[in-house]
């Protein structure tokens, strides 16, 4: 297998200069499908892949934004068309013979950091850091973007020693936990046999791989509002409907959430933001709170009891209220065949060690639910990582990492699609 | 006018020795009866002159324990069975000639203090405390049921010379406000042309008539109670419905409803009782709350988001809850007609000076709900203080007044059924 | 008394055309002083007048916003200077023959309301609205700052005829009643024997004087702000201090403040900002409040329970905190004898009728503080209104009022000033 | 070894007739203390064994009772004077050979449950249920007091081939893990090399030995008082310092304490009493309650940040606070050595088999404070699972276990004792 890393730097450079945040990343999709339409792909966009029933936490001011600073950064109007104001892209390459469905999957949105501009940081100082002030990709999905494309690149070199057929799910909004329920609730997952996603870094140094990573919280980020009366708060306060009142009873409740016996909870208000003025009996209040869960079962309990409280307290206040959900991640299952089967080609690569089995996740990914709707309709998913060195944390402005691995990951899934399609 | 002040304090020592609390009167209630039958009146009883639906704050337990104490303190078995389980009386007479509809109205009930036994409380010394522990006439209204007795007596003295119907209203469970509402609602009052009322003592001293008390408070006595569902505190703490963070919440949203931008309003959760062990998740709690208002729209107001906040509450929690009322009284507008009758008599009685027409109540009684019933039905109502000095404040148990105002008082009702059906 | 309207109308169009918020009338000001300096008044500014560390609710960027505008719009240098960064400016005349001191009171700034470009409204009909865009005269303190000069002119026109002292204050930053405390806690009212300021319309029409309106309610402005600790919502929750969590039990708390037997009461949470993202223990938390009471007391009573409160919460969730007082005011009790006198001098006007004397004011107004300090040494105070005609509430888009009332304004000043130094 | 099973169930029966509640087991220890001073071994009793500093949870109401019940029902008064009022007892041999120092505990009080008289209760129906209503051997200790004393026996039988110093804690109040702490605090066991203690029936059946039980919860159980002041809830309630409103607040923050990172934890305020009535500002509150922890760490967190919580409350609202620990217990590992014995013994017993090893307990017991002292003295400890058939769950009336396996206790106790001794 030859992979060309030189290549592989260049694209990861190219995305890497303009970082778009969740549901903002029209140049990236574009770009993105620049490339695969040229490579001979079939290209998915807009509400082919996306259904906006399941769309969470899109800022409508946020994504106008970005699409003009897109238009204006020379993505390709065909595709902004097609995307019809959603983002992402699905590439399909079908070999036309019997076989079995794959996908995998790769996150494109950057975080809202601001680079680092110290000397010592390599984008800035071989200029290639964030052109777009305040965000960057300070997480390595620049990184995953470039594994797909090599990945798609080296399919279509060995188009025709493949059977059965291969979608590249290039997902918006991983941060926060957005974008993956609506790609699933479209149904594009609904005929897959194998699923892959992963993560590059995180806790492995470059030369690792974690096979089967524990601990995925299941989660889901809500959004409460509140909607009350306005009044003078000396002459008639009794005429009015205490937004901020409602919403502090409701932070007290939502934080009082009983544990639960079978396994670990969490809940947090995040944010609060309520009230217009001192002397008027507040109207408007916004609660963002975020809950976790061992596992699905147990974060569903929690986002129940959240429900049940945004109400009630409504109900004490006689507020008018909403809930949007605004993220959700659940925990991954990885299936023992997808196990070996990494392992296997980890195995096979020298310069690759697979790391320790039992290493904690902590921490919550949207491809779960990818993964998840797979398992649902009887195919098996995988969630592993890639290790890399890294300069600093995820999400840390001084964040670079060890692009030679970009080879690792594009190895790995173009030996999946050799195993199972080949 | 002759007026028998021994007979008066006869009377008033032989209920001083036997209290009763509210809604367990039934010696009380028995001996009233004999009297007033003795004297000739029409006795009603129970349901005559008690709307079960609307009686407030009545304990079963009390009442069964009263009932047995009365038949061993020799109660008449004759009138404990018309009383049906309901305490007070109200004697009717009809003078057969046309003429207006009058109604007095005396309260029976005691408060559940132990009576002092200092070498200096006469009670004590005389031999006429109480022999029901726990219980003693700490309020005056041995003092009331002496009044409306003496004024029963004459009434029948000088039965020829009165035109009309008067009903002397014997009532019980002032204390906590809460037998005025069932004898309202028993429609005995829908036709009565003058109410009156009135209260021994309270800072008026001996010879002062006080004819238009203000600051009547409006107040509702309301018990919320929910029910949870219990669970191992350890092991499945989220299967129950804990009760008593329920009633926690519920406590502090309480307390903050808001002030009324047209009045004084008040809120006490006076009691709060809840849960049943340590480490189970608890089922029960109960909330004994009062809210008052400056009039009877603002304490509506209060009680209004009583009922709101306990159902929201509820509803937060999942648990089961109800409220009841346990007493209530509203505001007194004595009219203007009634003050001025009041005032001549007083001016009249050589020993009695009228006082301060600005004399704040800052309390609640329930006669108000009789006397509002009267004008909401078109007729006149007034309620005064009769003065007297006394040798501790109402319900301490070194309490006692001044008995030769016991004539006053008669004096003032007598005078009453003088000028207005004579 | 030749009192020349045209002038008065021409100063009042000249404020109304460049309206400046509260602590940032730079502009204003020193207008102000160039007018009062070239009649021959004595120039007090900043620290001069302004105690600093009574200033209330003075915010820096809006200070430099204003500043920069002020220069921009030709704001004397040498005035601003000497302003040294606090607005506003005393006037003194001093007669050089013994008598009385007095001092008048006129605010000078506007509200955050943008002004409306309505047909119907005079201001843009007649070419003299706002041309500083979110702010506007929308108040009537612009008609206050005329009566203030037209005053002042007629003191010098006629400076022979009088004895004594007179100290004429404008003041900032009325709005919210920030701007009193800090004048007041400069001393430089304390030599004053007469104290007076006044409103113009409120609920009174054109020619109707309120001598003595009633039910001016203190108030206090307080700001809690809590500071906590972050840390990661899934991994390490226990690490954190959480400022949302304490900011929202403080609410709880705050509004549960009782009731207080001796006089109405009110508290307001109007605005809470708090958090920083759905995944973070949230470290910081503002609230915003307003506590008031029937009299001085009353309030105060309120203010140290907010601040046992502050307290109380900081302590529970072992975070920082600090209060800081926003705005403040007191009840304003008018002195008989300047009752009477202005009652004289209205009912000398003939076209001005004395208005109800129990007009309930039902707001704050920080020139009690300034009419409080004066009573305080042992001087005497009056607030009163002045009734004008207006065209929509006050702090409206739409509001203007019949200019015809300044020179009521003005002619009851100067009559104060004959009747006490003449 | 020739253990007596009909001595040891006249026993068991005798202490099943006259089951005493913690802290009163006066009548319980003087028999104990009988026996095994007739035995031959030496007698220690209250302070000798009980630091009072540390005594939790301790009615002195019911040990009046107690004590008045056992002198009723023949205690034997010598013991009950060495007592002191503090019931339990330590019988130690001392071999007068050089050797280790091993000690057992066995508990010995009841739960507060009614005794069934269901016809298929064997006690009802051998006539040796509870005769002191309210109170049952509920729980299994009258079997863990006769297997101590069938030690006792065994050691006294075979004391000249033992080498060593043997200590039986006979322990009184372990329900509600209320008395560990005060004979862990006394340092009668600090000179100890092997501890051991262990449980009857739970979720083993008969011939099952569990020798690693796991999930000891760490638990801490607290009481919360607060003591305000009283005052008028209508005319003055802003006198008031108000208990209810503190303890309500106080709940709402103690369920709000936020999970631990590190592991579980849970909260429950089980109770919750307060208030003296309506109409005042209530001065009494009690909340009781109880935190968890996976570890001692993490229940000491809990612990903690209650403190906090109660103190933060308390100054919120200027009421008095007292807290008061009712109770504790923490996690127990044992010592691999011990399990290793136990289960070498149980291996030798033909009729006994040791059960799963990953059994969890889920529930917490106070042996582990005695285990984990010895443990922090450099001895080793171990609590383990004597299996036994059972007729109702532990704490029902209808409980009854499988007395033969009573025998497997001593045989394993006098095991061990053979093992470490001779």
């Amino acid at each position: 297998m030859n992979i060309n890393l030189q290549q592989l730097i260049q694209w990861r450079r190219e995305f890497h200069r303009f970082p778009e945040t969740g549901w903002s990343e029209f140049w990236t999709t574009s770009k993105i499908a620049d490339y695969l339409e040229e490579m001979g792909f079939e290209i998915l966009l807009g509400q082919q892949i996306i259904n906006p029933d399941f769309v969470r936490g899109r800022n409508l001011t946020i994504v106008e934004q970005g699409l003009a600073n897109a238009q204006a950064y020379g993505a390709n109007s065909q595709w902004l068309e097609r995307m019809n104001g959603y983002t992402g892209c699905v590439a399909v390459f079908d070999s036309g013979k019997p076989g079995k469905t794959i996908a995998f999957r790769f996150d494109i949105d950057c975080v809202n950091v601001t680079e680092s501009v110290a000397a010592t940081h390599r984008p800035h100082q071989e200029g290639f850091s964030s052109i777009n002030p305040g965000f960057m990709h300070a997480c390595g999905h620049d990184g995953h973007i470039t594994i797909g494309l090599g990945t798609a690149q080296w399919i279509m070199q060995n188009k025709d020693k493949l059977r059965g057929k291969i979608k590249l799910v290039f997902q918006p909004a991983e941060e926060g936990v957005r974008g993956a329920a609506a790609i699933a609730a479209s149904g594009i997952l609904d005929d897959v046999d194998y699923f892959a996603g992963s993560h590059l870094s995180f806790c492995a140094s470059s030369g690792t791989i974690i096979s089967n990573p524990k601990n995925f919280l299941s989660t889901t980020k809500v959004d409460i509002r509140y909607q009350g009366k306005p009044a003078h708060a000396g002459a008639a306060p009794h005429l009015g409907r205490h937004a901020v009142l409602a919403a502090a009873h409701a932070v007290t409740q939502l934080h009082g959430i009983s544990r639960h016996g079978e396994g670990m909870t969490r809940i947090n208000v995040g944010v609060l933001r309520a009230g217009e003025g001192r002397n008027v009996i507040p109207t408007s209040a916004e609660i963002q709170l975020e809950v976790r869960g061992e596992n699905k079962a147990i974060n569903d309990y929690m986002y129940q009891q959240v429900l049940q409280i945004a109400k009630g307290v409504a109900l004490s206040f006689d507020v008018e209220y909403e809930t949007e959900i605004m993220g959700e991640a659940v925990d991954m299952i990885n299936d023992p065949e997808m196990i070996a089967l990494v392992e296997d080609i980890a195995n096979q690569l020298p310069q690759i060690q697979v790391g320790n089995a039992e290493y904690p996740f902590n921490a919550s990914e949207d491809a779960t639910i990818l993964g998840r709707r797979v398992q649902d309709n009887g195919g098996k998913s995988i969630y592993f990582i890639i290790g890399a060195n890294r300069t600093a944390e995820h999400h840390q402005a001084e964040f670079d990492f060890d692009e030679s691995q970009l080879v690792t990951g594009v190895q790995i899934y173009t030996s999946l699609v050799q195993k199972l399609l080949a």
